[in-house]
């Protein structure tokens, strides 16, 4: 009968040590991705990620498959499946344009949201995305609407200093953090759900006429 | 007999249970910092975190005792008890300054990294930062130094959007993260451990000597 005891309690805390390895496995499973990109990288060519097809391999002078800061991001922007939100002070990069109009293409639902005074510098894409059919806004301040960042499926926050333009990607000293934590994505969910509503044309236009 | 068996596995069981929410209860103790600030906020009154003593009440126009982005922000920059390693394109904020000076007063070791043209900006502190004898160094490529981000103690991060300037704490639409994040803080610690080496003027004297 003792050793039936002595049995039945190491049972029990085999099952202790089986609970807390399976606790620990699940904690390690659940990782949030956390990541963090710097400006300048050396440069290569993104046709693979951008392309038409694979079919049709890229014979520009680029170095290929080498994975750069410019990649990464359009890797963790080209994963969208449902939405993606854009709040970018500039957009001017052609790289970045041409992801986001592939995302549209895929039926990815894109909000844009961009600064009044540089939705029309030389070189800005904005213009692109609006043909295709995205809907953008630009803010009505007076101030400058400064923010960089990326809200990808309500999921991934993508953040930094880089500003969308050809000269922060290919030279500028800059840095980007790609994290899925939701403590740091969900108030850039509720800030960009709030600056698209103040910078609704009709609401604005509605204001207007009834001043 | 058989009561002793079920009253050991009993006590293997309660045993478990108790590992289990000590495992929870330390998880939730060693929850990390993540916070989000954006910018522009109400306004209102820093004397009392700048202020020289707390025997000189502030009788200036502003709200008194109200939190705002910028007290935030400065809590966590006057956290610092050991080192602050910050790396600013731009840099006139005044407030900031103050926050910077009376950290250096109280012994915090700090190193400044900013742009080489924007270091001379109106109103850049920089000149301040430097006459107290806090080591300042300019990047010395030809291409902009756009990070915006301090480093408090080696373990808290303050990035995003804002530069140190009094037209974006003051005006601007800006994001802030702060976190403690170590897969993030990280490699913006060994980032500025890079630039500032290769910042180092007696670095770029000896190769310019050598050359």
């Amino acid at each position: 009968m003792m050793w039936k005891a002595v049995g039945l309690s190491l049972l029990a805390f085999s099952f202790t040590v089986e609970v807390l390895s399976w606790v620990r496995r699940r904690n390690k499973a659940k990782k949030i991705l956390n990541e963090v990109i710097f400006f300048p990288s050396e440069m290569g060519c993104v046709e693979h990620l951008l392309g038409p097809s694979k079919l049709y391999p890229c014979f520009c002078a680029l170095p290929h498959g080498v994975e750069t800061s410019l990649s990464r991001l359009l890797r963790h922007l080209l994963s969208a499946t449902s939405s993606l939100d854009l709040c970018v002070f500039a957009f001017s990069s052609i790289d970045l344009c041409r992801a986001v109009l592939a995302l549209h293409k895929k039926g990815v639902i894109i909000r844009v949201l961009s600064d009044k005074d540089y939705i029309a510098i030389t070189g800005s894409q904005i213009g692109y995305l609006r043909k295709a059919g995205i809907c953008v806004r630009s803010d009505v301040g007076s101030v400058y609407m400064h923010h960089k960042f990326a809200v990808v499926d309500e999921s991934l926050l993508i953040t930094g200093s880089l500003n969308w333009t050809l000269t922060a990607v290919q030279g500028n000293m800059e840095n980007l953090i790609v994290t899925m934590e939701p403590e740091l994505v969900r108030p850039f969910i509720q800030e960009f759900n709030r600056l698209w509503e103040i910078n609704d044309p009709a609401r604005t236009l509605f204001n207007s006429t009834s001043a």
